[in-house]
């Protein structure tokens, strides 16, 4: 059946949360994501500590007890990737690249928001080759050897730490002196021996042949620039907003936010967003979670 | 030591959550709770199925988890009652029952809300047991069976008709004949083949042995009593904001929440309000934690 009440797109906590909350209310949806496995996110996090209730987990495991929940109430997950929606006389209508059309009259948009890269020489050409946004993912591909975070919120820290534990050394590049990790985050990196702190310095450029070999660095504050000796290099500059679906429906904010109070209403009718796509303060796993459960009961009152 | 950066008052979700927050962010702070046993509303719910990653778990075992969570952490307790709450020169100053004094530059306000009861014989005893105050909690547990709605305002029409996709039938209970729900949530219930209209009756006795089985119920008008039987009753007469000590110190909404918006910051400076206490449209467990992580963001910006 391609026919739903609801269509919930993204499954990390915003759409896993969502979906429990669909369930409860046996609403006829369905939650779309582009791959098997769920979590968004939360899946390349090395570990979750503010996850109420379910402290010391990593962000895999914190990913499938939710998806466990959700098997258990029957969600019905569509694994396809989305290329476009269209909404016309009150009905959303979502393509898939297999070329298959489902229909919905209310859709929550939880696709969350995807790694900012640095834009310099390299990046790309050694993407995979020594580059990567996913310290959990491709740490172990460091071990003994030198490496270097750049970033200077809690991301860059928690990479930067969980590193330090397989890397020889750690340089921690940032392109101010001040950081806005939290404060207990930076006093545990400071403790670790093979953390090196490298401020106001940007990367200009990622070289290597095949793998990275080393980056050029600039002091912002002199102008000065320096060559660096790397096997790898870890970006945690921050996220965007995965907004390419949605942005064209709904009022974005100048970084691309789908504009929507704690309520999840969009200025779409019928289109509720949930999670790190959203306009808000605090882009934590509890506050997407929580956006899931608004998001389902602004679109029960919309379904009527 | 009484003084602190910031006191949490109230060890619900909201309240917890926001421990687990500001330990993180190595704050000075104390969490106050008349009782040594955690959990607000949470500590007498028989089963939550839609705490997200936490599927089917007692409240009480859920309460234990999110304690457990804070001890891991380091979080100070304090057992007193508190009596009252002044403010001044940018300090608030808290009084206990124990005639202790504590200071702080911030508050969170966590006391949530209670359920109006119905006082009637049968409600306390079978709480849990097929007596609810939330149809969005527990409604799933009562598929295919018959349940009572009691009330006539917006939460009873909301609830009935939330439980009408789930119950075989449901019956909505009212002391008057006129409701005032918005009408449009009335034209809407009205709509729905199987919810049944009892009005000008009121909940004598809620019967069964290990379960509900059965009301007693009796029409104001004519005295006449009879039974019905159910095997679930959702109390929706109200609830009340638990505000005694922040009425004072914030503005409220006409039904005594303190008015705040998710980034949870009240009309007094330094004053922060998480979880049920606020103007908010969902309260739940999810909501009420996201809240304790946004009060603490906003308390810490206010600190400086």
């Amino acid at each position: 059946m391609n026919s739903f009440d609801l269509i919930i797109i993204g499954s990390g906590p915003a759409g896993l949360s969502a979906a429990i909350y669909a369930a409860r209310a046996e609403l006829n949806f369905a939650v779309f994501d582009r791959s098997a496995v769920p979590g968004g996110q939360v899946q390349s996090t090395y570990e979750v500590d503010n996850y109420p209730g379910i402290p010391g987990v990593s962000g895999p495991e914190l990913s499938e007890k939710m998806r466990a929940h959700c098997d258990k109430l029957g969600v019905n997950f569509i694994t396809e990737d989305i290329v476009n929606i269209t909404r016309e006389n009150d009905l959303f209508t979502v393509t898939t690249s297999d070329n298959n059309n489902y229909t919905a009259r209310a859709v929550i948009a939880a696709t969350g928001a995807s790694h900012r890269k640095l834009e310099c020489p390299g990046e790309e050409e050694l993407a995979g080759m020594g580059v990567s946004y996913c310290a959990t993912c491709d740490g172990a591909f460091f071990r003994k050897r030198k490496c270097a975070v750049v970033g200077g919120g809690d991301v860059a820290f928690e990479d930067a730490i969980y590193l330090s534990k397989l890397a020889r050394v750690v340089y921690l590049i940032h392109r101010r002196d001040g950081y806005r990790a939290a404060p207990t985050l930076v006093s545990q990196a400071k403790a670790v021996e093979n953390i090196e702190f490298i401020t106001d310095t940007v990367v200009k450029s990622i070289n290597g042949s095949d793998m990275v070999e080393s980056l050029t660095l600039s002091n912002v504050k002199t102008g000065e620039t320096s060559n660096l000796e790397v096997d790898g290099i870890f970006i945690a500059t921050g996220i965007i907003p995965v907004n390419v679906l949605f942005g064209k429906l709904a009022d974005c904010d100048e970084s691309g936010y789908i504009k929507a109070d704690e309520n999840c209403e969009t200025s779409c009718p019928g289109l509720f967003v949930a999670g790190d796509l959203r306009t808000k303060q605090l882009r934590q796993i509890v506050t997407a979670a929580a956006d899931g459960a608004n998001a389902v009961t602004s679109a029960i009152r919309f379904l009527g």
